[in-house]
């Protein structure tokens, strides 16, 4: 592997540890916990791993000598930077534990367990990926561990390898299926911990206990430095109104975390379209506003941040969604039938009043993707619609009908970008490469302590890493029931954003003036040298967060 | 104005000259130059700027007292990084010279001029500008300054501010109608110099004696960034291939310093595929080839660049765009008349031959954009059509074709970037902001030695800055006569790739390796601090076409 001079560079970092970590610890348990709903269901479905103490480690003096535990470890759903810190973290702690320890990475994902295939991660594997990004050390996928003949299936190749403890990087639903797995395998007396790790660029894994998932902060960092980017152009040609979507469809903390960098015209929180029950309509004369006040002062430039999920939590089209899906399946055979040119007027005499108007908004492209491009199940691919492309569409529509009004005129001309894959392996930031290590070194100690079922964590991370909390979370404590396919399930409760949180309010009040004046700054590219208040800082999201906490 | 950390510590930068600029200098003159082509011609239409020496400065003990002098400057064009660093390096050059010169800016571009919109540009304005991306210190345009009227009317501002010398910043258009305002101002013996600064993220605008413009450094880098971590993500998921689309119309030489950085599976270079009289089919046919190798090997996944421009160079679809535009102009009535089911039939019956079968492989929606979307003279919008996706597309039609044939068995996923407006405004690596900051000050050097008709010059360009020499070149050196709407034009001649450079024999040497391994690199972002094998390498274009050159 040819290496860039960065590379090169990045992989003599050290990331910073937590004190308590930089020698032998000792366990102290906190209080039994509970889950944060649906207790008692919670309680029956993991009657051996509810319930458990929150654990943090402090550091102690002398160190038992202790046994070496052979360890694998899982990468689980999409890439986030510091994945590989987590597995050298975890490398470098059960070393420490005996250095006769090992540790095996299944391939591709969870399937790699059920499907027997690993390789053995040795120092000079290890050292190949510190600090770098991506999830190649082992690859990813999405296999979902759910059921009994998989974790069986599993067992075998855990026991072949004589493998004590697994540990599972991955987000809410890699998580919950962490905490089932390390129920089952304690409910058998398998002999095998289970630990997970918070991974996540959404942002949507966080809670009480655990403050932030990793990859967010680099994530919202690359994003942050090309939308900084973008906004530098529009201000300087003055003529594009950009419209940039952003990865993340189920909560918009992407979205909300780089409008505070970058400060640009509009952003949209998802959350609160959802919360005011607007409908997509408004959200397009929200914007169209915007756009007229701004070319009324002579400005007809600005740039529009929306997060991908936008569409999905309108309800007006979360209903007309799930109406299409319904009349589609029903109705196959004679909408088939159908004269292409015929489709639209059909569909709208068959929907009800209501999303039948919804439907009829629609730009004529986006209408016809819904009721053309649907997934095996037959349902319409939401993920497939171009939100930047159909609310700017929109946006120009509303804004001719003011024009003839009277009440616009102005230039509208739109550019439309898509971030997504560009931040998910970037080389992360020193925040995430510090977290990261420092959580796959804590899931080693969690390890040593013989627990299972906890998700490892560190908290206080507004602080230097020197004063960060290690320590593990029972995954049950963040467990509520929520329907999934018809049924009632455990799992990891979401994140969304807090519209009474510190970031969003710092947002709703400064947004006004991000609207009207040209308030853009520039957050630029990652640094990984230089001053600590250029390399070393947080997200925004936990900066605020954490402002009025009280320790 | 709020500052991203970033900003804030980059504003301390103080970018390295080269050691013959931080003194007093005398000029030295060369011999007298000739034009690349068409001498004759170019001397008839140039006689007072003609054949002027090389200069270089050489560095003296003793400097004259000079006298203050009023100095205006223009950005014109698209944004490049670095173009804040040649003014603030323009505005201590003139300071230099005397600390009551004054410097104007004109607003938005060289219609600014024409207009009398300018503003001065003072030290405090000046200091926050300083190693900052974008043109939004006066802003940019694309009016091109070409007629006597445009001229006379600029001169009457330039007398009313008393300005003696103007500083045009822009790629090789803008510099042609510098050359042609210097010969109009000498002719009429206006008293006001004109001189060039190369200016271009394409990367076209240079020649044996301007060894590169500003701006590409920085934007490619950029690009170079996010494929990079789009190749990591690409080698986690082993899932997709991605299609990116880089900007750059009129050459390849973005592409080229991409792959030459990132070493991706497959990078398209116009120059060549215009050189080999490759169809469309051709450049499909060698993807999908690939894509059924790699698949062999079991790799489902990849990454190709594509330059913008491709489609332009391709001569098939050249001479199908030149039909289409005289068809659809001819028969424009009878066009318009057909039901939108029709066109594409009518089309295909009304080219010839050849043209015809080049329409008839296209995708349906590409066709349909090429008839429909066309600009106000009528002509084909070959910029809007999104050659990522047309090529991504027909390579999945040909790929079925080879699954039946019993010559492809693999998955084919794909994602699809353009990344442009990403680069532009970014903030200069530390090359563009020391060259750029350069550039303004020997602007300033040959403002003061009385000469005009010059572009702004920097060499050695791979040594240290402080190995720099900086002097003057006339740009009528750089002109030939070519032909533009019909008519004979004195401009200055574009540089396209080198297929004998040493830049595209380096690709050449290494691609089919790349294609069929995995051989990723990932530059990461631009790092302004740290060590200099990271921070400070100019680009590898630079590098491998000054390799074997000889001082």
């Amino acid at each position: 592997m040819k290496k860039s001079a960065l590379q090169q560079a990045r992989a003599a970092y050290r990331p910073q540890m937590p004190i308590v970590l930089t020698g032998a610890v000792k366990v102290v348990e906190g209080k039994p916990t509970q889950s944060v709903a649906d207790q008692e269901a919670i309680k029956q479905l993991f009657p051996n791993t509810y319930g458990l103490p929150e654990i943090t480690f402090e550091k102690v003096s002398v160190s038992e000598p202790s046994k070496p535990i052979n360890v694998g470890v899982i990468l689980s759903g999409g890439q986030a930077p510091g994945g590989h810190n987590v597995i050298s973290g975890l490398f470098d702690g059960i070393k420490t534990i005996n250095k006769d320890s090992r540790l095996y990475g299944f391939l591709m994902g969870p399937g790699g367990l059920v499907d027997h295939k690993y390789k053995e991660l040795t120092a000079d594997i290890i050292d190949e990926y510190r600090n770098t990004g991506g999830f190649d050390i082992i690859g990813s996928g999405r296999t979902k561990l759910e059921t009994k003949e998989q974790f069986d299936k599993g067992l075998e190749i855990l026991r072949e390898l004589d493998i004590k403890a697994l540990v599972i990087i991955g987000g809410d639903d890699s998580n919950t299926n962490a905490a089932i797995l390390a129920e089952y395998y304690k409910a058998i007396d398998a002999g095998v911990q289970v630990i997970g790790v918070p991974k996540t660029i959404d942002g949507d894994l966080k809670n009480e206990v655990i403050e932030t998932s990793f990859g967010f902060d680099t994530a919202t960092k690359v994003y942050s430095e090309v939308i900084g980017n973008i906004q530098r152009d529009c201000n300087s040609a003055k003529k594009y109104w950009h419209f940039i979507k952003l990865m993340g469809r189920s909560a918009s903390h992407i979205a909300l975390e780089c409008a505070l960098q970058c400060q640009p015209n509009i952003c949209i929180i998802s959350e609160e379209v959802e919360a005011k029950n607007m409908t997509l309509d408004q959200v397009v004369d929200e914007i169209a506003q915007a756009v007229a006040d701004r070319a009324a002062q002579g400005d007809n430039y600005g740039v529009v941040l929306i997060p991908e999920g936008l569409i999905e939590f309108i309800p007006a089209v979360k209903a007309l969604i799930a109406e299409l899906n319904d009349l589609l399946a029903a109705k196959a055979d004679e909408f088939a039938a159908l004269a292409p040119k015929d489709q639209r007027q059909w569909v709208i005499e068959h929907l009800s009043e209501e999303n039948a108007k919804t439907y009829a908004s629609l730009p004529e492209g986006v209408a016809r993707q819904l009721t053309l491009d649907r997934d095996p199940h037959g349902n319409v691919q939401v993920s497939l619609i171009e939100t930047e492309k159909l609310l700017s569409e929109m946006v120009g529509k509303r804004l001719k009908e003011m024009a003839e009004a009277g009440k616009y005129n102005g230039k509208y001309s739109t550019m439309h970008h898509f971030f997504g894959y560009e931040g998910r392996c970037a080389d992360p930031s020193n925040f995430d490469a510090n977290y990261c290590y420092g959580l796959g070194f804590t899931a080693a100690c969690l390890i040593a302590a013989g627990v299972t079922g906890y998700m490892s964590s560190l908290r206080n991370l507004t602080f230097a890493p020197v004063n960060w909390v290690a320590g593990g979370i029972p995954i049950t404590m963040m467990m509520n029931m929520e329907r999934r396919h018809g049924e009632m399930k455990p799992v990891i409760q979401k994140a969304l954003v807090d519209l009474d949180g510190a970031p969003f309010r710092k947002f709703v009040k400064e947004r006004e003036g991000w609207k009207k004046n040209t308030c853009y700054t520039y957050p630029g590219p990652i640094q990984y040298f230089g001053p600590a208040e250029v390399a070393d800082q947080p997200s925004m999201t936990l900066v605020y967060e954490q402002k009025n906490r009280k320790y």
